[in-house]
């Protein structure tokens, strides 16, 4: 058995997120399924982590064991032609057996895009949170920094059951308006379920002067989900990179 | 009466192209919909010219006459509100009242998008051309330099029947390589049917070394349709600007 790595695009929009379900269409079971038919035998794969229905990936990260004579290149055009044209394979290699692409990611880094103006985003409407109403962004971007280092982070998190560790370590935060939008990019070791969007829809209350950005060390503290902003919309969050050591 | 001028960005896609028929969804028939809606009166406008189903505009301005107590920027934001978010208007402004967006167009310039890597192009999939295999870039860029000026474009017009001048003047041409994209942008007085596409296509063929840059000069001169390129698709076309003088 060989361990292969493959790096995948994919525009989220009519998925119901990465995992695989009973009978949802995800990006999982689709590319499981086109591996299956590339291989001529059933193959699981494992991504870095989920993404939510409607949410994107530019650098999503699976990876899966099998016994083929493709190579990887030839697999990789394989997937290529039979993968619908939301769901795009970047790259494909052999990887050392140790590898896997939950257990072994060691950063992950997001981008949520929001455009904030009245003009409507046409093109890129499926990628973005339209915001047409002012945002002040300097306060944002100085609030986003209370995100940064190692916190307790239950009460951005939507899982209220979450029995497992809710520490995360935050490496990089910012929000800054890049023409007509307003990003935010944070890396991290791991995020918990819905917690970018939560980042965000808390981040976008202080942008719209409904929240104080005292309330981000309040809600840290707390660990009160309810404390917290809303959590934005889907489909202007993307994972952007795994990092690996 | 007065005279409006607006301004539109459309995703093409699902559409039957900007011109009103009687019963296919397009452009002109959502965008005079809303503004009937908007006026409480049936509205006629005028584009600066047809775009082909499936093609797009960042830049298309269309003009119409109305009696009405509404500013623009009302008549702009409830417009906003009813089109689909696969239409927007950019501007809306009172114009000259000799204002009329196609018979006062003085210039109009195009943009052709080609995806030419084997990586598929995942999130702007609708607007470009996926063509994988190589392309001699600055083959195609010299050729270009050879629809500049005053010609008949005969050759390159898809309307075998065409009874009006088929003479247009191009006053920039170029192909440039920008990442993985190869862009075909052009300016002229104005745009014969399927013309860009024509272009694109015969350029296309040069890029692939299936045709000789000196088939340009041949096609220009006998002004034979069969002689030229195939046309390309669709989705990679955009109107980016039309210019009034």
């Amino acid at each position: 058995m060989a361990t292969y790595k493959m790096v995948l695009a994919y525009d989220g929009t009519r998925y119901r997120g990465w995992q695989r379900l009973g009978s949802g269409d995800t990006i999982q079971g689709r590319v499981e399924s086109a591996l299956a038919q590339v291989l001529g035998v059933p193959v699981q794969i494992s991504g870095s982590g989920r993404t939510d229905a409607g949410a994107h990936a530019k650098g999503q990260v699976a990876s899966f064991q099998t016994d083929t004579r493709l190579s990887p290149q030839r697999m990789l055009s394989q997937l290529r032609h039979i993968l619908p044209e939301d769901i795009g394979v970047l790259e494909l290699e052999q990887a050392s057996p140790r590898f896997h692409a939950r257990l072994c990611a060691s950063q992950k880094t997001y981008c949520y895009r929001i455009w904030n103006s009245p003009v409507p985003c046409v093109f890129d409407r499926r990628y973005v949170w339209q915001l047409p109403s002012a945002l002040d962004v300097p306060a944002m971007a100085e609030s986003a920094q209370q995100f940064l280092g190692r916190h307790d982070f239950r009460g951005f998190c939507a899982n209220r059951q979450m029995k497992k560790s809710t520490v995360r370590t935050i490496t990089a935060c910012t929000v800054a308006r890049c023409g007509q939008e307003v990003r935010f990019t944070v890396t991290g070791d791991g995020f918990l379920h819905h917690m970018v969007r939560i980042l965000v829809g808390t981040l976008v209350e202080i942008g719209q002067g409904k929240r104080l950005p005292e309330s981000i060390p309040a809600v840290l503290a707390s660990g009160v989900r309810a404390e917290a902003g809303e959590t934005a919309p889907a489909r202007g969050l993307c994972l952007m990179e795994v990092r690996y050591q």
